[in-house]
């Protein structure tokens, strides 16, 4: 009777188990797309994500104002420079990158908007429990919106307001935990000659947002 | 050596095996979000769907132009009837639905745009397989771009173009095989009496694109 007892109680505590805010895995790789409410920007690429070392490189294919851009980024901010890299022609451009990290994670204060499962729960392997979350941007400007798995943390999409763009969503896919090419996270060769471009800062966002 | 090749040959046509388009199981039920790129309407809700008896029904709350509203709508595609169904009030509104049944499906000549995994292959219950395909409306007045899950093709989301909201976000959320609660699916009792209106019809779009 008293194991009966345990038992429910146990259960009941697991299902109700509310999402908690998470920290997605320090080592990422993967796809992402980013699309603007007013359709000026478009955005397909890949992206590595390395949070202990606190670096980030992104590889877009993009469309602004109808005019199809590339673009190579590595971003080091503990050493607070960015390289806009041009591995076809061997060129570099190095840059100041004057703000703090920050870590792909749901803001301990955010709140839950939904739980929902995309596709089906009724089969294995058709559907996926996700958490969707409203905070507010690391740098307090406005709000977020973002969905990451229940299970892993792992990045599904991110919803922001921009007075530029309208609302702009980018989405992750093809996540894979650990960077399979680590040395892209190290400046190329033919960077190390770079001169420092000191006329301009960039951020994380302003890689999407500020095109071309 | 011969079942060495056969193995292989095996193996090789699994990994080449290509996405096909597929039709969604027949009797679906669960959520829906529609959000539209001019903000004039958004739209969460339930539905159910009977591809057997050619039978939907979905439970709407929307915002339109900033008013919102709520609708409860009843399709039987073999009668050709339509009920706008009030259960506060118990009232019912009957309307001729002169469309054919369109079965959740990706069209036979729709093309693969892209397989991705949403969230993360790398651990168990991570990562959902989805294919994006792109194809004409049923009505052939414009294109739709759908994604699926890869096993069970259970609908997720579906992107299509309209001259009244511009881009159209239909997302799909917890999914299960079958129907909880069938008898939403056959008109209420206090539906009997009603007559039928004659002036509008109705298709299972316009539930979504005519509100309020």
């Amino acid at each position: 009777m008293i194991l009966f007892g345990v038992l429910t109680c146990f259960l009941a505590g697991c299902l109700a188990q509310r999402p908690h805010p998470c920290s997605s895995p320090p080592l990422l790789s993967g796809g992402l797309t980013v699309d603007t409410q007013n359709e000026k920007l478009t955005m397909y690429g890949r992206y590595l994500y390395d949070a202990l070392g606190q670096r980030i490189r992104v590889m877009e294919l993009g469309s602004f104002e109808n005019t199809t851009f590339t673009n190579d980024a590595l971003l080091l901010y503990r050493e607070g420079v960015m390289y806009e890299i041009n591995d076809h022609d061997r060129t570099c451009v190095k840059k100041p990158l004057k703000v703090d990290f920050q870590p792909i994670a749901i803001p301990k204060d955010a709140s839950l908007l939904a739980q929902v499962v995309l596709g089906s729960s009724s089969e294995p392997g058709q559907g996926l429990l996700v958490n969707t979350w409203v905070g507010d941007l690391p740098d307090k400007t406005g709000k977020v919106i973002s969905t990451v798995t229940e299970f892993g943390c792992i990045p599904v999409g991110n919803l922001y307001h921009t007075d530029k763009f309208g609302w702009v969503l980018m989405n992750y896919f093809d996540n894979v935990l650990g960077i399979p090419d680590p040395e892209r996270l190290n400046p190329p060769v033919f960077c190390g000659g770079a001169e420092m471009k000191v006329e301009d800062e960039t951020d994380f966002l302003s890689l999407f947002m500020n095109k071309p």
